[in-house]
């Protein structure tokens, strides 16, 4: 989920004061999609939270209870699915309104119950409050094979990047569902792709194990914040820059037009809209025809390259206008129209 | 912490629908004070979370921030000792309102990040967020032996039942912050312990071990909500019922007179104040004695007896009034002053 400055300085005050960072069979603490502890026989441990809060992360007034339900697990299961790993456990607690209807939490608690169930989750615990805001956290345990576990510090210089699906596609579906009246010349067909991507996310677990125990791949992670922060945590736990072509950047047909309505550039949807929920990674240098085919004839998903690593530590995006450092801000368009 | 009818419904609503509640290693599910799951060597995984929302759980006008820090750990770390176990990671999560005091976020970091390292556990993730109230999310994983594992659903009838420290003070001490004006006429010196145990109770992991190790224990769990709800827990989980006596309650001296300003029941906050964050286990027939000389040889906790398992389903109090039930209710008061 999006996240403001509070997150890395919260990191930052605890990192300060805990001494060591580590535990008995820790490989990766706090800077990863997961962190990740030593499980049985050669495998990990994943786990990762995201703690989602109404009119800030969601809006009940067009969110159906039951697909957020499903979305609230999916965005977690999206960090198992980037370090190629399977989701095991699931924790959710949720912090409730008292006015809140008992036909919401039933449809909500369907939801996520359906997608843990979907990708062989078992509940294990939470927590349910009462709150003066509804607050939903959930916890996913995940596991992966230890000498395939997929990290973001990882990528070396001169790999090509790719991307899994469209980008930008979640962030048009949230204006489109936020801003109904500016699409009524569309049609339902035309628009449902990016409220499926807005209100549904797919979380690409079994495109990240492919992934993972290919041994092709140098680093991923999931795109949550868009790909111009999320390519910049791999390049700055990599120590690696990294170039990319906004021509190359994947988007549904129909993004172009939903943007003209919106006033703002596509690309800046696809950079920094955020929410893709899609998979971002590096492919070992010499290998992409080979991975390329191995994903075409295991999964249907499709892969788009959008770059390559290089020497230096800026993300730069290479468009008609030249080049741009778009490392954790995405495009900064200087008018209304792009 | 306290919880509403929305807890078990929800618990209800999702194992309805997620099919099979187990999973690879799952020894426990819901329904204890962590899950627990197959660790390496012998070892089990405890899992368990608590959300802590301001107004429901904390009031930062009287709670300090860096001991709301410590509290948040300390209520998680509380269900790790409920079943003999070590904390080893800790994953935290806080939704910010805007207008919060970084001071603040500095504090309550400092005393979360301060009792992990009192404990050995390790931060290794959580996510912090913008929200229009104070949300706060803890996770503690632990680690126990297999074989010394408690849970709750062990317990056997003609089994003595025995609580660590005292009950009824973080109630009180509640009260106080609450209603300081009530309480003028007392010393600090008075109030002292009934204050610390509201505001920074201490986790009793070390005291949890001993009794997981020692073998003499039938059924443990932690007093969160009152012993009267903690020891329905532990009866309808081991199919026993229960008989405790008022007058074995373990209480801090001044409790009576810190309930005659408030004008209740000492016996109602002992039952059902909660937030004591004690221990309550029974011990196996016989083995009182040497179980009593082997804590007091290891830890200076303070034990009491303060009743027994019987056949049944009932928790009943025996008071100077007569016999009670009180199971998942407490102790009901027919006049404002018992």
């Amino acid at each position: 989920m999006a996240t403001d400055w509070s997150e890395l300085d919260l990191i930052r005050l605890f990192s300060g004061k805990t001494g060591a960072l580590d535990g008995p069979g820790l490989i990766e603490g706090i800077g990863d999609d997961c962190a990740i502890f030593k499980g049985p026989e050669g495998s990990n441990w994943l786990v990762t939270t995201d703690m989602l809060v109404e009119q800030v992360h969601f809006d009940r007034s067009w969110h159906p209870a039951h697909l957020l339900g499903r979305k609230s697990v999916a965005v977690n299961l999206s960090d198992i699915a980037a370090m190629g790993g399977t989701p095991v456990y699931a924790l959710t607690s949720i912090a409730l309104p008292e006015k809140i209807d008992r036909n919401w939490v039933e449809q909500w608690s369907a939801g996520a119950a359906e997608i843990l169930k979907e990708f062989g989750c078992t509940l294990i615990g939470g927590d349910t409050v009462r709150g003066p805001a509804l607050v939903i956290n959930i916890v996913i345990l995940g596991s992966a094979t230890q000498e395939t576990t997929l990290l973001r510090r990882t990528a070396r210089e001169g790999e090509n990047i790719y991307v899994s699906g469209n980008l930008g596609s979640a962030a048009a579906g949230l204006e489109i569902c936020r801003q109904p009246v500016l699409f009524t010349s569309f049609t339902d067909e035309d628009l449902a792709p990016f409220k499926e991507k807005h209100l549904n996310p797919s979380p690409r677990v079994e495109l990240g194990q492919i992934l993972a125990a290919s041994g092709m791949v140098g680093a991923m992670q999931d795109i949550s914040d868009g790909i111009a922060t999320d390519l910049a945590h791999i390049c700055t736990r990599s120590s690696v820059g990294a170039e990319i072509k906004a021509e190359l950047l994947p988007a549904e047909p129909a993004l172009e037009d939903v943007c003209r309505r919106l006033n703002r550039p596509a690309v800046e949807l696809q950079l920094s809209g955020g929410e893709d929920y899609e998979l971002l990674f590096t492919v070992r240098q010499g290998r992409d025809e080979e991975l390329l085919s191995l994903v075409q004839e295991r999964n249907r998903e499709a892969l788009s390259k959008v770059g390559r690593t290089v020497a230096g530590d800026t993300v730069q995006l290479r468009s008609a206008d030249g080049f741009s450092d778009i490392a954790f801000t995405g495009y900064q368009h200087s008018g209304s129209s792009g």
